[in-house]
């Protein structure tokens, strides 16, 4: 069956004729990589995203390294990934960390945390001080090695069926918002829940959630939340950055030489830097369409809500930490990298935008 | 001559051991990229992300694509790169495309502009507006291809041996500030020169310069400019952020399979994400060293000097506008980009990092 393997690889990822040239370079003893992913297929922004990783890896390794790629549902469920993949049952899972605090609350800070860091600052911390080295940590005892490859930039605050004024308008609330960003929330009376994209809109729709966070306007544009909730909280405290995982199989891993590893890396650091700035490309045009199109409203949250947000998250952060030394650990890194380079932000491009902003009136 | 060549483009780019064995993948057929660059030899930041750019290519490329990297005066001065490789003497140059506002002033778009957009903002355009078709119009008259490879994200602005209070503050000063952002200066009576970096230290000794900006806090502290100015402003509105360019000679691209330009591609890719993240890791730990060791004072411009900044910008925009159609066109589009796609962030990573930093006291 290694024809139809092949074929099916070769449908699903788009490795078709693009391919014909390069794989001529480095056909003999070409690996398959199985990706799975917690994406739906074609999903804007995040599922095509993946896609477009999963179908660079054969092009940048002239064919060395071959693709299949599953999205959510077609090889197993979204959050079935975790599992597939330190099984060794696939390759690689492409997908959002926090979905697995339940393995270790760590993950979180992988993904995005409540008033954590940017995706600037975030990728600053993995990649120049010991985001990485702790990563490793984490997933070592879990037989994975993941790297970065992709991110959405600071998410919105999410789609609610009525304003939020105060902190008092939260209290009862049913709200889709996995990872600590919905602790937060339940620590301010919320009824939170965790679904995958795919089963969103469904939820809100028939009431059973009166509220949910996604991305941002251009993936939110397709979810068709507004149908149910039109009051639309740009800025967000749960979800400010950070970014996807790469997840491999350790044993795997291990097999790849140093070039195969080389490849995989570069890809996924091209594709980290194109998924955010394709959202930033899109979201401001997204962002008019959804109010001119379907009467959205914009809002932003008032500083009592986010005064109440960041004492919820304080709460959170040590919880967190007292789950484990190593939990301990990697929060304890992240806040001190989210404070010096922050500040340095703070001092610089965040003051300049904030200028410029308000002499172009922008 | 050509082991000779080969050996000193070894061990000028440090592709000895680590590529043994990539380098047994794609042997047959290797191309060697003769690479001059705008920085001086292991220049922090600037320097050594242009170093690791031409490290990585052969890595990533399992030996087909080999480097030679001339630092600034290795092969041709810092600003004779351009012709350099428009000739065809090199295949390509790493630089700051404002270097070569003499050739077109629509180049200056292409590394930063005053007032102008940030990095992730800049990349959003390049990479998913229409940016990278307008650099390949205006690159394309002088046989070039470029792409982007590295940014420093939003610059400090700058040095100065006094304190700047007012736009009156500003007269009669001389400064090292290329680009737009010294016409801008220019305009409110700032007598203003281009140095390459290498230049600038002796100039501000000797008292030729006042004021200099350079890039921000980890460059800046190894270019030991407090020793001659103390005020350190860390906005800034003359480079807020964009990217530097891989310029390829286009007859010599031509010629260059999908899987080497893919290679390339992806590399550059995978440096245009790491030069900023570098910086923002390390400027926060050496603005603290600049004062805690040198005695440096860190301000901020008021917002009378920044108005003036902004009134001047508007007068230079219109007057490269007038240049001619293409830079009216890459103009244009640029700010048409920058109002969508800031508007968006305004509303969403700004105003988070604006209500994180209140809550959090960074």
């Amino acid at each position: 069956m290694e024809r139809r393997k092949f074929l099916k690889g070769a449908a699903i990822a788009g490795t078709g004729a693009a391919l014909a040239a390069p794989s001529i370079v480095n056909a003999q003893g070409a690996k398959t990589i199985t990706i799975v992913s917690t994406w739906p297929r074609d999903f804007p922004g995040l599922g095509l995203s993946a896609q477009r990783l999963a179908e660079r890896i054969p092009v940048v390794s002239g064919g060395a390294l071959r693709t299949e790629y599953f999205a959510a549902g077609e090889r197993v469920g979204a959050f079935d990934v975790f599992d597939e993949v330190a099984s060794g049952n696939s390759q690689a899972y492409i997908g959002a960390e926090y979905y697995f605090t339940g393995k270790h609350p760590g993950f979180a800070y992988f993904t995005s945390v409540p008033f954590g860091m940017t995706t600037p600052e975030w990728n600053a911390w993995i990649k120049f001080k010991d985001g990485q080295a702790l990563w490793d940590e984490l997933t070592d005892g879990f037989g994975l090695k993941t790297i970065t490859c992709g991110g959405t930039g600071a998410q919105a605050g999410g789609w609610f069926n009525k304003e939020i004024n105060s902190p008092e308008d939260l209290q009862g609330l049913k709200m889709r918002i996995p990872g600590l960003g919905g602790t937060v929330m339940s620590k301010l009376g919320v009824s939170t829940v965790s679904l995958p994209g795919g089963q969103i809109y469904e939820n809100l729709v028939s009431g059973a959630v009166e509220a949910t966070e996604w991305v941002g306007p251009y993936n939110d544009y397709f979810m068709k939340f507004y149908e149910a909730a039109k009051y639309y909280y740009t800025g967000g405290m749960h979800e400010p950055g950070g970014g996807l995982g790469f997840a491999m199989n350790k044993s795997w891993y291990s097999t790849l030489s140093d070039y195969e590893i080389a490849v995989i890396e570069a890809c996924c650091n091209e594709e980290m830097a194109a998924q955010p700035e394709e959202a930033a490309a899109k979201n401001g045009e997204y962002l008019t369409r959804l109010i001119n199109e379907h009467g959205v409203e914009a809002r932003q949250f008032s500083e009592d809500v986010w005064d109440a947000f960041g004492d919820a998250a304080a709460e959170v952060f040590e919880e967190t930490r007292a789950h484990s030394p190593l939990a301990a650990k990697i929060n304890d890194s992240y806040q001190a990298a989210l404070r010096e380079i922050g500040a340095w932000r703070a001092q610089a491009e965040i003051e300049f935008s904030n200028q410029r902003n308000r002499v172009l009136g922008i």
